[in-house]
């Protein structure tokens, strides 16, 4: 297949591969399920690829991605955002085809969602991280009112997104295995039956905790310039690049690529370098960008590209650099074999 | 038209059609031709009323964006970054039916253009963003190139983008000025007729300077946070805004919307307050975004919103949030009464 014109996303299969057997892999040896979540890819040809290894089922973030992958034959999904929706009908569809599980964190996100018949729902537990999800002392009034409303019960999940900070891997899962484990204790007192009990973030899931029976990693499956950053892959675990073309080149020590915040997104957590990675040149930093234009200082560079050259960018953070692009393409031995649609971009909802 | 799911955007027509009224009666008092930057707002239905109300042409950012607004019509278009392409057949085609301008800034970069019949350019001066661009001083010898090449040169341009900072208006479209001038008269020496001086920003764009023929601002049509923040556009004056609802209200003082990142993008210059400002709730902020969440401090809020309440929010950069979403909604009189395809979006190349 002949490269597009730049900038485009491409996969590295064997590299992609390798992560999923990797985690699956790891997920299997502790005795946890694994419920990856799609947000990250948005690819039906991923997901499938997931659940063909061992995965449970997928999450995802809105009602939206589960109507794509549902309609891409996924059977068990698991909305992991508080569901306040004006279209339960969307639900209610889903559920005639899936096992769709839904996040709550309130009584009254319970009472929006009644006389949906064999909607599943887990309680969100927050960790530590501050955004949603109650006290573990809370799951319980939740799950009744939820379970009044006729909603089916599994158990409760937490995210701790605490984890994106250097080193902090092993704390975030500490927190996330105590939280749920008192959760979970919360829940059996009231006379629930407790069968999920789910945590997991990529720089986390290597640590999950005991009690823990299911993680949703999500970004492992490409990694990018944050989770190298983290410690937690290695460059050559990273499968997603952005091919890009150096379009300027007007001052030594400058270079000018055509992926600004439009293809790689600007994300720019305090502990990466730059707005992405070029990884063949180590030496270089992308220090601004612009929608349609990524200004890297090459100053350091002994062998710095030309105006021209077709270069590989690490995004800082894979999830939003993927929703931006319509399609990907797939590298196998170095040559372009496939395009696949970025399916569920742009499903906010 | 039923209000769809949020997070969605939807467009005020009083208030954008007032804002491209705004723009076009000041050029047309101070001489000035428009070429609007559609990167913005992707929009053919836009781009039509732009041209309708007096604009020369359209500025885009990309062939793929050219491309999109030469099939809905618009018959001379700027492409505002140096194009260094590997499909040149694209341009070619493009020139048959599009008054087609490139930007160039290097010798090299020219060369790569030989051969494209019809094919017009603008020499991009740096005037001091330090990002694409050459001194003016550069400037005769890229038109020689440019002219030995085939191409037909037809003057300067430059992007103030230092405007985005408070106050910094004046100074920006000075600095412009004095560059386009200087280049412009670096070209003239060389034998060139420069019929175009082209500059601007929305921030800079009510300074431009004497000797500029040509604005191409982009954000005015809608405003953003970013705007009002800068005292560019009075808080009347933000047509645009994303429909959220409140997902979660987990402790006092923090409410969390379902618009993240994912919707919103995540551009946050230091002059802002948070991720985006909610109009109806001018104390609280938006201090924390993931890709579908986020997270509101509302305990400074008399009144702070509720579960299940839809707000408006206006994100901080408009281009970036409008390249997030497939379609937007125009309310006219408090009804919805359309639903656009935002036709560029992701046209990144």
């Amino acid at each position: 297949m002949q490269p597009p014109a730049t900038p485009y996303l491409v996969i590295d299969a064997a590299v992609m591969d390798a992560n999923l057997r990797r985690m699956q892999a790891f997920v299997d040896e502790s005795g946890i399920a694994l419920r990856p979540h799609a947000k990250t890819h948005k690819l039906v040809e991923v997901a499938r690829h997931q659940l063909e290894l061992g995965a449970r089922g997928l999450t995802v973030a809105t009602i939206g991605e589960a109507e794509v992958f549902a309609a891409a034959g996924v059977r068990d999904i698991f909305i992991g955002n508080p569901v306040v929706t004006s279209t339960p009908d969307r639900l209610r569809a889903l559920t005639e085809s899936v096992r769709l599980t839904v996040a709550l964190d309130s009584v009254e996100g319970a009472r929006r969602l009644s006389g949906i018949d064999g909607l599943h729902a887990l309680v969100e537990i927050d960790c530590g991280l501050g955004r949603t999800g109650v006290e573990p002392a809370g799951a319980a009034s939740i799950a009744r009112a939820a379970s009044d409303c006729g909603l089916l019960v599994n158990g409760v999940f937490t995210f701790p997104g605490q984890s994106y900070s250097p080193g902090a891997g092993p704390g975030a899962a500490a927190a996330e295995a105590s939280a749920l484990a008192a959760a979970r204790g919360e829940l059996v007192a009231a006379g629930f039956v407790v069968e999920v009990v789910s945590g997991g973030s990529t720089p986390s899931a290597p640590w999950t905790g005991s009690g823990v029976t299911e993680t949703r990693p999500g970004v492992y499956v490409f990694n990018d310039a944050q989770q190298v950053a983290l410690g937690v892959a290695a460059p050559n675990e990273v499968a997603l690049s952005i091919r890009s073309t150096v379009i300027s080149t007007p001052v030594p020590g400058r270079i000018v690529l055509d992926a600004g915040s439009k293809v790689l997104a600007a994300d720019r957590p305090p502990y990466v370098t730059g707005h992405g990675l070029l990884p063949a040149h180590p030496d270089a930093v992308i220090d601004r960008i612009w929608e349609h234009h990524g200004v890297v200082d090459v100053s350091r560079c002994t062998n710095p590209p030309r105006l021209g050259d077709v270069l590989d960018v690490w995004p800082n953070h894979v999830c939003t650099a993927v929703n931006l692009s319509d399609e990907v393409y797939v590298r196998q031995g170095g040559e372009l074999v496939e395009r696949w649609s970025v399916a569920a971009r742009g499903r906010n909802r």
